[in-house]
């Protein structure tokens, strides 16, 4: 029997398992594929009897020429990388890349049925690599593009995802077409993938709405029925493995699509024509999580940095105060933090994922506010870090415009006192 | 009209807004303490009358004896400062310390009625500003009290809770009483304050079930009615300001207290007699978060630390591969990272929050195998850092015990292939 055949095997306490056989890396262990994606393995110890069902066959992709029809909406899908397009090798058990874009495109016929379909083969990556470089290069193509269709649709790794979108974004301003990034979190020939129902769903949800903007299109739950559209710059991949990881924190997804019906949240479709282009981004930001136990060369490294983002805790704190003979320490990285401000602007966003900073409800907060760190409001840290490196390449007045709303980043406040949190506005923590 | 002083405003809506006036930063706004908690801030411009409704009674706290009963069980409350043991000054608008435990204690006297109660002051500080130092300080005092009490409620601020409790699961193996630690979100002197019902909840569970170990006792949901004992080290602060923040990760909580009900969640109550008191922890530790666009020097400042826990992306990555022009940073990454790992214990953990870390499904994650980084499984990467920490100081084998589950910081297979994932396993994702 060779990887990537179809087997059963018996088990000591006479249950059946089937599955394909992949490739293991421990000769005491039989590693099965199972009908739902998972892989298992079982103990050579406990296992009776191995039965062949069918041997591994090569399948034949089709390559489909794809026919313009004028009735349809024309969508141009990207091809970046990652999950989306890759598929299983069942020889040595490794994820690898799809050679074509249109492999993946052959595989879902349902899309021709839907729109006019272009494909374009932009970068075969794991998303994990991704650098601000390649936004400024995917804005590029975008923008160069954005005249002759009707949407885009850009295949792209899950891990770095969100951050994608939220560049994208910046660096498109009021873009006149959909632009929907959509991942999978199984690679696309398995069983469970989430590739096309995902992809499906990206292509109808342009072909079917008057959306514009850039937003993500993923799973809503762990059953392939629905997908939501999600913000560009308030979402999150919540889970490492579930294809419902996607999740919008502090703020409602924009539209659901189930069964060809589309269902939009509270979300209010104002346009403006002005459309810009904005592939600027400085290079020089980080992110800096906080945590227990900190020194202050965790720090003082992004001394030569235009901007830092901390993942502070709760409502926006550090460890800054001396309290006793341990927290000698906590002075320096005062000391440190109010020295850096004075040249690096600092963001303060928070480590528990949902709610927003509020740096004036205790004294630390208040200490930190007097050096000149600033408030990232309800924005995630990854969504302050793009959004700052944004600023500071094409903006003047960043530490005003930082705290201020420019692409649904933030959650407006409706009332003007800082301390004001209203739990009904910060939106779906119960429902995630 | 002073800070303090109830009042209700009338707006040029006509509406009227009635809340305690409190100090505001701006002259042109006037802020009220709603009756729910929250501060609302109010345009001078919007006004159009303001009445007095009462003038601010300063409140004498009654401090009641504290009288044994033979009867009951006896519970040591430490204090160690944080929004459990504040309350909020009228006059400067800031929160403040209680000046003394008794002062929270005569605030809740339900806590008499359900066992005996001794009261000591630890420290008086923010959470954020807690070290390892004050874990084995508070180890030390625990061990010294564990045979002359039932049960140990930690009253703590919430930012760094988590870790504290993380910590003394592992500084104090297999107590024979319950450790239970609490915080509030709203400072004890509000009507929205989480204080009473989460202590009251506490020392109930103490006095009314057989459990043992160190737990951490916080609302269930947003209204006042229950809490939950949650997992020591699976669990996250995953919100900024709500009453239920707390919500176990990639397991169920451990037990519910309703309204005088206890109800254990699927919980196996298997104590070993064992007590074990092991205070020491590794300094040189750090958290490195995994973001877009990072540079080798990020990396570089922990190569003189005993351990580092990368917060990941997704499945566990981090950018390792030269793919273009843009990427050749990434190469420097990697290398920095493989010859640091020879004398550093380098543990890879999920920037996604749930969901375990499988660093053999893709090419990347298995470099970073080969090179030595070790899979953190399904620990956070706040409990990874404890974790590492702790077994750095006190045990030989740990690159092995790192993924061996010692405290309920792993959720174990029951398979054996690394690429098994089993999302019932996983968890409380949707029930979150």
């Amino acid at each position: 029997m060779e990887n990537g055949d179809t087997i059963n095997i018996k088990l000591k306490d006479n249950s059946i398992k089937e599955g394909i056989l992949m490739p293991s890396q421990n000769k005491d262990i039989i590693v099965l594929k199972l009908k739902n994606g998972y892989n298992i393995g079982f103990n050579k110890k406990e296992i009776k009897k191995i039965n062949l069902i069918k041997k591994n066959e090569k399948k034949e992709l089709k390559f489909e020429s794809l026919k313009e029809n004028n009735t349809m909406k024309n969508i141009l899908i990207l091809h970046t990388g990652g999950t989306i397009a890759s598929k299983i090798s069942y020889k040595t058990g490794a994820v690898s890349n799809l050679t074509k874009p249109e492999e993946l495109l052959s595989q879902i016929p349902e899309l021709k049925e839907i729109a006019n379909i272009k494909s374009k083969f932009v970068k075969n990556m794991a998303s994990d690599d991704l650098r601000f470089k390649h936004f400024q290069e995917l804005g590029q193509i975008i923008d160069k593009e954005i005249d002759n269709t009707d949407g885009i649709i850009i295949g792209m790794g899950t891990d770095n995802l969100t951050s994608a979108s939220c560049a994208l974004s910046f660096i498109l301003e009021n873009p006149q077409i959909p632009i929907l990034l959509v991942g999978s979190q199984r690679s696309s020939d398995r069983g469970s993938s989430d590739a096309a129902l995902n992809l499906i769903s990206a292509a109808y949800f342009i072909a079917n709405s008057n959306f514009k903007g850039v937003a993500i299109c993923m799973h809503e739950s762990s059953e392939d029925t629905s997908c939501l559209i999600l913000p560009s710059c308030k979402t999150k991949k919540m889970h490492s493995s579930r294809r419902d990881a996607f999740k919008a924190i502090n703020t409602n997804p924009i539209a659901k699509i189930n069964n060809k019906e589309i269902k939009f949240f509270e979300y209010k479709e104002e346009y403006s024509k002005n459309y810009k282009f904005k592939p600027k981004m400085e290079e020089k930001v980080g992110i800096l999580k906080i945590h227990i136990n900190m020194n202050p060369e965790e720090f003082l490294i992004y001394k030569n940095y235009k901007g830092l983002i901390l993942e502070g805790t709760g409502l926006g704190h550090a460890p800054i105060s001396e309290i006793d003979s341990y927290t000698k320490i906590h002075k320096k990285i005062f000391n440190t933090l109010k020295e850096m401000s004075k040249k690096t602007t600092i963001v303060m966003c928070t480590n528990t994922v949902f709610g927003r900073v509020n740096m004036n409800v205790y004294e630390p907060g208040r200490r930190l506010l007097e050096i000149g760190i600033i408030s990232g409001e309800d924005m995630l840290p990854e969504t302050a870090l793009i959004k700052l490196s944004w600023l500071l390449a094409n903006e003047k007045n960043v530490k005003e415009l930082i705290r201020k709303n420019l692409r649904g980043e933030i959650n407006q406040r409706i009332e003007y006192e800082d301390n004001f949190l209203d739990e009904k506005k910060i939106g779906n923590f119960d429902k995630i």
